[in-house]
């Protein structure tokens, strides 16, 4: 007998996970295989094997990365800070437990310390375990795990980092402080004086609002703030933004250099993705 | 009482349209209202007001464009090619009958003349009626409307055109003909000598085969192809490409020009579309 855990559905002896965080909208998966699952002290955590996408990372319900797509996410939430920052050495992830970033960041020789900051250990283990795609399986020595909750742990650094990466999970639950004030304020304390941050801050179509704030808050602490956006093919409106804070100017993207082997990046992409739609510019600039 | 037509689900008291043209994959639109109904001679018409992306334009059960984003769709598909080429005079759209892409062509003064070639009568209809976000409420006096068989149409067609945009809805039933070589080649005939062609070439993540079978027979007929993509926040995978096929060499993107008013396309998106993630520039230079 096939069993069904929280938020699997068996019809007619297939299996669907659906989304349905959201009123007015609802995405349905058919799932091949439920590869684990779990509830950790801080989530409904688990990896499920789809048809489409491969296996999912998927909290208390939702779907956060995929096999199929998950680097793109990734690749572009590392690659662009890393590359405008002119020497990274040390960079922060806070959220970030499917490990992507920290995979990515890795990839630059002259980073010496990658600090990963995961309230969720269940969810580290279960990304290298069941979703190399997403993970690279990573076992770099210069990567620590800090599994801790990131609001606290950048209230205790001060003037350490050059990159500091804010790989959240939408703001319910436990990733709503990543996005006020109050923690912008630790992570622009916890950069050195030329370090930059940079954050997802969601869907310009389905989270205006949350993108909105993030930006004008970012704005309110750093001199020079980017928003970037690229395609995030399972997240809803395919459009995801990104918003840069940095201490320094920031580099004009022509001037952008890449050399990593890496599936959706590349010198032109990451050059590119500053180009914003008139739309999300008149936002910006309404905004001010 | 509330009707629920085909396709539309009453889930206790409220309607939801789920798209399940797909195996593994469905997706579920909460809708407010049903603006309009009707099963014309060539397939189920639907105009849905949707809580999400206001009125959807809904053929066979498949949303094919909506009051939020079509705008995205329309303008790259338009304008792209309409900036690429020197001085496009006559123009032909096969399929386009939501009138978005010809309302963005009329935008264009030396434009003299806009064949608009559609099947099916009933959805310009429905869609200037309910759909005035995407259709433009479309009244230009340039524009001719033929609701006749596209594939038949440029058959009939020779050294007419400087550029012909196929925006076809997905290779399933009256549209699966404008995926083929046989189309394609009366297409190239129907282009001047400096002509170019345009087509909607699906989700490179999603149909990767149809991109590159369509990518594959356009470069047998044409010297100058060019793939490039946008975001279509409603359709699946949310990366969507098109690809240009030109008889004469196209302009670096560098070169591109525009001054139109226009929501999503400005000059900077319009020359970074042809940047291509890696995954899918090898996925080109694979298929030769």
């Amino acid at each position: 007998m096939v069993r069904s855990p929280k938020y699997i559905e068996n019809s007619q002896g297939t299996l669907w996970l659906t989304e349905d965080e959201r009123d007015h909208l609802k995405i349905s998966y058919r799932i091949k295989d439920i590869l684990h699952e779990e509830t950790s002290p801080y989530q409904h955590v688990m990896v499920l094997d789809s048809h489409d996408f491969g296996p999912m990372l998927v909290l208390d319900g939702v779907v956060q990365t995929t096999s199929m797509d998950g680097y793109i996410y990734n690749e572009m939430i590392a690659h662009v800070p890393l590359s405008v920052h002119p020497h990274p050495r040390n960079v922060l992830i806070i959220g970030g437990g499917d490990c992507g970033a920290a995979n990515e960041a890795a990839k630059y020789e002259r980073v010496e310390r990658i600090d990963l900051v995961e309230i969720d250990e269940a969810v580290v283990r279960a990304s290298k375990r069941y979703m190399p795609e997403v993970s690279g399986g990573l076992s770099d020595p210069r990567v620590r795990y800090h599994y801790e909750d990131g609001v606290k742990f950048v209230q205790q650094a001060a003037a350490e980092y050059d990159v500091i990466i804010v790989d959240s999970s939408d703001p319910v639950g436990p990733a709503k402080q990543l996005f006020e004030f109050d923690f912008y304020q630790n992570v622009h304390r916890a950069l050195k004086e030329d370090g930059l941050m940079v954050c997802q801050s969601q869907s310009p179509i389905f989270h205006a609002d949350v993108m909105l704030k993030s930006y004008e808050r970012i704005g309110r602490l750093f001199p020079h703030r980017k928003l970037y956006t690229t395609v995030v093919p399972t997240y809803p409106g395919g459009l995801w933004s990104f918003t840069i804070g940095s201490k320094r100017a920031l580099p004009a993207p022509e001037s952008i250099r890449f050399d990593k082997k890496a599936r959706y990046a590349n010198e032109e992409i990451l050059r590119q993705c500053f180009a914003l739609p008139t739309f999300l510019q008149e936002m910006l600039k309404n905004q001010g």
